[in-house]
């Protein structure tokens, strides 16, 4: 049914996914053959290098792979006629996959990691086809490890993809930075929980604009240059810039 | 036992907070009357104008204004030697309300909305004050609404009100993009939540930093460039900033 391309945190993270939901994965093929073997023995099945991709039998082929690697590895080797090519990539447009007749985009919008048990059942999975029966096969497939699977074209999936990006990396960075300065002048780290877990349960509500508070948006300079005092030039210039954009994004509201 | 002066978010919060624990409040102070009394009306109490300060019973006054007024309203108006003098701002020293021999900080770690009925079981109060007998005075307080009742001086207390900014203030802005983002361009935000809630748990145990993945530290520059095409100037800014400052964290760690 089934073959993934790729030794990284979407490639383990799916593999696994599938494997413990009793998905047989006929193979795993990858550029890279020890880390290739590793993933095939981790859920029990075969590695096939990249120049024996002829030789799949699966009806869906998931390309787990950077970006800049995906148009090589779907047109350098022959993949069998009948099976559906998708990538994993939110950023990614279907049309890089469209020398293949049968392709698609299986995106997981969540951020992985090889090394965790990911719990799909919520993770929204969206999904992209040349094709009705490409479509069904990626649907079926979807809906196993997921409970929100949606279709969704490249341009909406890239937009998604871009807010993705500001509320998980550029979140968790200065989630990192702030444990990291309560760390640095030896406060309790765990005096920030209660406040993270409010303020994400406000962007899970969808209030964070009407949300904000802090020194930016009441305009408090001598509190933001009590701040500036403790912080390096790198801190400093995040600081001063997203102090900035809260005011900006003030001023557009009044 | 207890006055409140202020009328803003803190005032109100704490106001509400004390009120539901059968507090009773002797009065409610401010400038603006017409706030004081609305406030004051809400918990059945008294209004009382600060030019009237030396008439407050309370053994505690709790001065939830901003830091620009701190020292104003704590010189300008009489109040009795007796009554425990504390502010509820993180980024201020204690020396502010140095004129007082009684004074204190009472300082809820938490992003606090007049609209909102706060539980501050779970939120640190974090206390500092001039003597043991006013520390027990502001515990005994603290106890009644909070489970996480601790003391901390001022220096230790502003590095926490920085790593407090941003992992509320500025995080919230940023999730506040991601929202309008998803928004603007017709995607359901719906979408983003399960990684919004993963980012915050990855944050509340502590591994934001092992965690970052996304285009920036995988050094993806195909992918950044398709984002800063979705973004307006502002937003470019902020992306190239966050982005550059996740690269470089990453280099620090290696």
């Amino acid at each position: 049914m089934l073959s993934i391309v790729g030794t990284g945190n979407v490639a383990w993270s799916l593999a696994k996914a599938f494997h413990s939901k009793g998905v047989e994965i006929d193979y795993i093929l990858a550029r890279d053959t020890s880390a290739g073997k590793e993933l095939a023995d981790y859920i029990g099945t075969v590695f096939l290098p990249l120049e024996e991709a002829d030789k799949v039998t699966s009806k869906v082929v998931l390309l787990c792979i950077s970006d800049d690697a995906l148009s090589n590895v779907s047109g350098e080797y022959e993949w069998p006629d009948e099976t559906c090519i998708a990538h994993t990539s939110g950023p990614t447009s279907i049309k890089t996959l469209s020398i293949h007749d049968k392709c698609g985009v299986f995106y997981p919008l969540q951020s992985m990691n090889k090394n965790e048990n990911p719990n799909f059942q919520k993770v929204p999975i969206l999904l992209e086809a040349s094709s009705p029966a490409c479509l069904i096969l990626l649907s079926d497939l979807a809906k196993i490890i997921s409970d929100d699977v949606r279709t969704m074209d490249s341009k909406a999936r890239l937009a998604l993809h871009v807010a993705a990006v500001w509320a998980n990396n550029f979140v968790n960075h200065l989630n990192a930075e702030a444990i990291e300065l309560a760390e640095k002048h030896k406060v309790p780290f765990d005096l920030l929980k209660p406040l993270i877990q409010k303020t994400a349960e406000i962007a899970l509500h969808g209030n964070s604009a009407r949300s904000q508070t802090g020194p930016a948006i009441r305009g408090d300079e001598s509190t933001m240059n009590k701040h500036l005092d403790f912080l390096d030039s790198r801190q400093s210039e995040i600081y001063r810039l997203l102090s900035s954009s809260i005011q900006k994004s003030n001023e557009t509201e009044l």
